[in-house]
């Protein structure tokens, strides 16, 4: 029996007198703000309000009734503490938290009552928590406060999110109360698949006092149902069952764009005498390994689900919010599906976030997105030359990779991220034996060894090669161009095996940046903006890459959206250079997704999950064909890169216009088209094409040491190519434009547009590099470049 | 006999028909412009229409008369040839030149006719040279075009010159017609000196062919004169002298602030029986030395004049035209005059540039300023794997040392412009035994021994330590930020032993940019201002540093002017870190003086000689003493540098004002400042200044990961510090203020001002950060930081 101890609970400050009401799951900031104590934290500069709090105590208070104690087992079960705290019931201490990613059981046998319960939750600093734990364990190393606490890493404020330590009973509390039987880590694990015949392994320890008396496994496909009666087994531990299943035509789990994302139910049910329990595990029949093979460019880095080469595309996750009980079921339903709806196949949950909620998964599961899974270390040395701290991570890595391992959307575990390229580059400690290495290199391989063999795992990200940030092997995340300040035209001499992190930002929805800054700071340099910009002299590259790309803007609306045009140009052209490399680079997960709060951020998906430019174009840029032009040694190119496990045909349409809309080339071609690679379906010199002037323009441009003049013909600066390509029946878009928008001779773009129902239909008269329609919500389709001839029927309904 | 072949010459492209006027010294490029075929190239982006000259191949013609070819010797001297060249005299083939840097003498005594010569220097392309040098070496290394030809590197395009490629007779010519006897290799070495004596040796070969029959040393002090008469030796090598001089009392040679940069004048005069000769060599009495002692950071690097340590303060030097013809001597006088009235000391003769004119020298010895000569080489690898290349600069090298050796401006000869540091760390091939190397660490080291061991000579720019650009020992070229990107805080983290290059870049004067850059384009983004814009991304970088500082321009004249106000405070702030860690740091020289064209550069002074924000300041922070503000620990401290050699007596004012004019703190104090050293003046929490309000604000602010809001109290951002030191009469000031002026709490400034005869009076009635004179001229005084109840009496005309 459950006995849910969520809803509404009491609290006041440690030394306070007076309570107020308080909300489980929840946290003090969310209380303190539903009572009105503090403003919404993410207004102007709120956030500031929040520092405060970082150093004191809280005490929480639930009064429950419980009619009846009559049951051999009696646990009190925290599902999340966030995150020191001392647990109290009916004044019996119960004992200690100091990991939020961690489930706590206590044993309440001799604490509860019959009748009025009192449980209280000393929430203690976790500030004041690593300060103690550094001046007990005196290391002779100064890890950061953050180190010592296991507790979301973002939550200290991080390059796009905003200090906000969150403080409080994050997850469900309730007791349970039976008699002895449980069944525990169930584990569906593939043990080999074919078209014919899939076999699976269905593990469970069964908890009980006696052998149970039935054991039951019912397999749900959607459709139908099957039950098996596995045996059976005793060990030392105790029961366990271990039922090998064969599962005939079995449908497979896809990713996104490959197929379905098939699931299956595993219902297991034990009886004994007097109880009886069941667990359901909802799986996906797939296998996954990583080809690390040896070719010319190094060591490969490539996903293989179900025997077949799989480019990754996709994002990186962090939470997606800084008030974490905020977050309900739909806020992962609407994400994820919005990562689908982008033709992404991967996401990586980032290190210094947190474990997800189970939501996130099943719709991972559900959407077939792959989840690249972090362990939650980022960007620090963490103290694991302390017992204390890797014992206490021992129980989380448990506890989570049972939680987590019968998800078949989570194909990799990744020991961490960016410490070990930290270790090298940033600290200079070389490939230290300890400050966190001990847990990425010794205690993680054990533990999943033994709990999870099914998946790869990965020591860091980025990992692999001589060095952590290889392009030769591994992962790598490419932080010289935005982090390092460099021109976005150099992602194209990135040669990563894998790109986990690359990102570029801009400022979130124009509505959301409007709703959170008040008007008198609506301009770019206020205090109020650059409290909601977040990395280190992160608008001054935000500015510094518009002056390189198109210029700088007039006003606050024109930042937003120079902004976000020139974010999705750089990740545009980052895309199609990596999935053009494919498979000598393997993956391209830009940074970031979502954000956690209304912030100019590397997101494509504003916290209000507005879309920003870059998320109508990675829809775009991630499709399944992608067709990319290039102009290269005096020739105009066409490549398709194709993502279908099929050869196809297609038709490809290319036309070339003046910026005043004189249509200059147009070219129609069949293609066929190789499965899962790229092909060069087009290449012609520009002297064939119709646009070049024999006028002169030179072009400021970097030559060795100096910028000089580029002799550039004047046609080229005018024109602006379009590709369209038809592959059963849909069509696959693309433009080009010899320069950056800078430099070239651009003019105002015309067109007719009218309203029918819920579409606008958009008739360009001349082309536009980026036409943006304003509306009061997200439509289907903006920041649009647009070719003349073609209508644009565009959803305003999203 | 000296018969001077300047002038009037005629010129023709080869292959061309007809001759056009030419002048010598000259070039093509000046020639094209002085007969209207060209329009001036710096102008608007009329540089690219000079690109065309590169290829082709010129021929220059003079025709004269000589009346008596009467001698034994007959010699044609040109002074320098720019660079490739054929050389006939009525038809003989004289030689071949292909070396700018080499004075070329050729015997005509076959060649010469008495009456009607025609000379004819065949002037080739340096491109294709190059390419025809690369296709007979083929070296597995591929050298830049540039290295293969020994001319100005910065002529090929620079970030902050443009592409020129002078081709041309840019030095005299003239003919040396006598009987035998010249003085050569004159060389006045100091042995020793005190303040009672000095010991000078003075060397020259007299070449004759019989022995002189008088010899004669005449020394000028500048009022009183002797005579010696040194006894005459013979070796293999002919007929010298070696004569060792004691000059009682000697009046010493001291560097710009130190004293008198006194000079010497030695007339040698010898007679043979029917010849006379005489050569002046003007020079000064001093020692120099580079003390290079370990010490608690490393080694230092210091310079020691006379036996005193000297900290270095000034800037780099480049060419001052890209047309080297046009400059003239007066231009030196101007140029060398305003780095002395800007209190620098030192200047570097930058390896990219030349050997510069006899005028730079004369002007640098009678200013007292000193330099560090670079040999020109920069930034590149260079192909002495070949012998061809490095018996070139053999000759070079011996031209130029004997050449520059009697000048005691000339403090330390240094191998190349960061190429050292490029093998590192540019192009990883860690300390090769060629590409510059055999020059580098063997041939110059050997030459100097020879001909010049009166000086340090240091293998590149920057040297010493472990990493060539260690901060640990010998000098660093500070540039991680701006080239980096990093904000100029940073500049308080440079531990640099001596600083021989940072810098910060901003726009022209404003009416030097308005006189170049065409009404239409004064835009920040027009292509034609980012053409005088050299290097890559360089205006994203002005962009990024004033949006990180100020805030971004409202228009072309604000966007010069934030440019200029942000340099001078970034070269403020790092000049007064530097000279406050004196003798840790023993220099700082800022990259660049001067420039050789209009264009946004790191220069103080542009290229019409106007003086940018920074060349203003710069007179205040490289005074003799310099106060700085530093608020340190809760702390408001006020150092005083001190370069005077004395200890003085000094008078400190420091008042602390409001924004709107208030006086809120005052304090006089009288302080000893030990000589050459660093004294802290002042001390005193700002709690007791008065100023806080209790009143707290959030500043965003970058802490560990994240910017979050920094609490600061409303006080600090509304005040300004200003300290005014009065020694001997003499009023040294400096103002601070407590964070950047993007995170102040600014107003408008107000003050009176009238115009009295020559001079405008202001009277500031609210403190001002920048005030701002415009006039049509320089004026004494600019970019004023404003004091309240102080008048301000500036000369308009300078």
């Amino acid at each position: 029996m459950r006995i849910n101890l969520d809803g509404k609970w009491k609290f006041r400050e440690v030394g306070q007198n007076e309570y107020y009401e308080a909300s489980v799951p929840g946290c003090v900031q969310l209380d303190l703000i539903n009572l009105g104590k503090l403003p919404d934290p993410f207004y102007a500069t709120n956030e500031v309000l929040f520092y405060d709090l970082e150093e004191k105590d809280f005490e929480y208070v639930k009064e429950f009734d419980v009619d009846n104690v009559d049951f051999q087992v009696k646990k009190l079960v925290f599902e999340g503490i966030d995150t020191v705290s001392e647990i109290y019931l009916n004044d019996h201490y119960l004992g200690k938290t100091d990991n939020m990613f961690l489930k706590y059981e206590f044993d309440v046998s001799l604490a509860l009552k019959k009748g009025k319960n009192i449980l209280k939750v000393v929430l203690l600093s976790p500030i004041k928590e690593a300060e103690r734990l550094k001046s007990i364990y005196q290391s002779s190393y100064s890890y950061p406060q953050r180190s010592w606490i296991r507790k979301s890493q973002y939550s200290y404020g991080w390059d796009w999110g905003p200090r906000i330590l969150q403080i409080g009973i994050w997850k469900s509390v309730y007791l349970e109360l039976h008699n002895g039987l449980e069944i525990q880590d169930e584990f569906v694990k593939v043990e080999s698949i074919s078209d014919e015949l899939a076999i699976v392994r269905v593990f469970a320890k069964i908890n009980c006092f006696e052998k149970p008396s039935e054991v039951e496994i019912e397999l749900f496909d959607g459709s139908f149902s099957v039950k098996v009666f596995p045996e059976v087994y005793k060990s030392k531990d105790g029961y366990f069952i271990d039922e090998r299943i064969e599962i005939e035509n079995p449908k497979l789990w896809w990713p996104n764009g490959y197929g379905e994302p098939s699931l299956y139910e595993f219902k297991i049910t034990a009886k004994t005498s007097n109880e009886a329990q069941e667990k359901k595990v909802t799986t996906g029949l797939r296998t996954v390994r990583v080809i690390k093979e040896k070719d010319e460019y190094g060591e490969s880095f490539i996903f293989e689900i179900n025997g077949k080469k799989i480019f990754a595309k996709g994002a990186n996750w962090i939470p997606a919010d800084s008030i974490l009980p905020r977050l309900k079921e739909d806020d992962y339903k609407e994400l994820i599906k919005m990562a689908k709806d982008a033709n992404m196949n991967m996401l990586r949950v980032w290190g210094g976030g947190i474990y997800e909620y189970d939501w996130f998964y099943d719709e991972c599961d559900k959407n077939g997105i792959m989840v690249w899974q972090d362990f939650m270390f980022a960007c620090a040395i963490y103290p694991d030359e302390f017992d204390f701290f890797v014992e206490n991570f021992i129980k989380e890595a448990e506890y989570q990779i049972k939680r987590l391992r019968n998800h078949p959307c989570i194909v990799l575990w990744c020991g961490n991220n960016e410490n070990n390229w930290g270790f090298r580059d940033w600290w200079h400690i070389g490939d230290p034996e300890f400050l966190g290495n001990r847990i990425y290199k010794k205690v993680l391989p054990e533990i999943l060894a033994k709990l999870d063999p099914t998946r790869p795992y990965h020591i860091s990200s980025p990992y692999g090669g001589e060095h952590p940030n290889s392009e030769k092997a591994g992962d790598k995340h490419t932080w010289d161009i935005w982090a390092g300040w460099k021109d976005y035209i150099y992602y194209k001499h990135d040669n990563a095996r894998f790109v986990s992190e690359f990102g570029f930002q801009a400022a979130a929805h124009l509505d959301t940046m409007k709703k959170y800054i008040p008007l008198k700071d609506q301009t770019i340099f206020s205090k109020t903006l650059r409290m909601h910009e977040k990395q280190e002299e992160g608008l001054e590259r935000l500015i510094r890459y518009m002056a390189g790309s198109i210029g700088l803007p007039k006003d606050f609306d024109s930042f937003v959206y120079l902004s976000q045009f020139v974010q999705k140009e750089a990740i545009k052209l980052a895309v199609e250079h990596y999935r053009k490399n494919k498979f000598a680079t393997a993956g391209a997960l830009y940074w970031q997704l979502n954000d956690c709060w209304p912030v100019i951020s590397w997101s494509s998906i504003d916290y209000l999950k507005r879309r920003k430019a870059l998320y109508y174009e990675s829809k775009r840029i991630f499709a399944k064909f992608l067709p990319v032009v290039e102009y290269e040694d005096g020739k105009l190119k066409v490549y398709i890169v194709s993502d279908e496990l099929e050869p196809k045909q297609g038709k490809l349409n290319i036309t070339i216009w003046n910026f005043d809309g004189q249509k200059l080339y147009e070219k129609n071609l069949t293609v066929e088209i190789p499965e899962n690679s790229v092909v060069e379906a087009f290449s012609e010199k520009v002297e064939n094409l119709n646009i070049l002037k024999g006028e002169w323009l030179y072009i400021p441009k970097h030559v060795e040491t100096a910028v000089i003049g580029d002799k550039i013909d004047r046609g080229l600066l005018e024109s602006i190519v379009f590709v369209s390509l038809f592959v059963d029946r849909v069509e696959y878009e693309n433009y080009f434009v010899f320069e950056k928008p800078i430099n070239l001779e651009l003019k105002p773009s015309q067109f007719e547009y009218r309203i029918e129902d819920d579409h606008i239909i958009i008739k360009p008269k001349t082309p536009a590099i980026c036409l943006i329609i304003e509306a009061d919500r997200d439509v289907e389709n903006n920041f649009i470049f647009a070719r003349p001839e073609k209508e644009y029927k565009i959803n305003l309904n999203g």
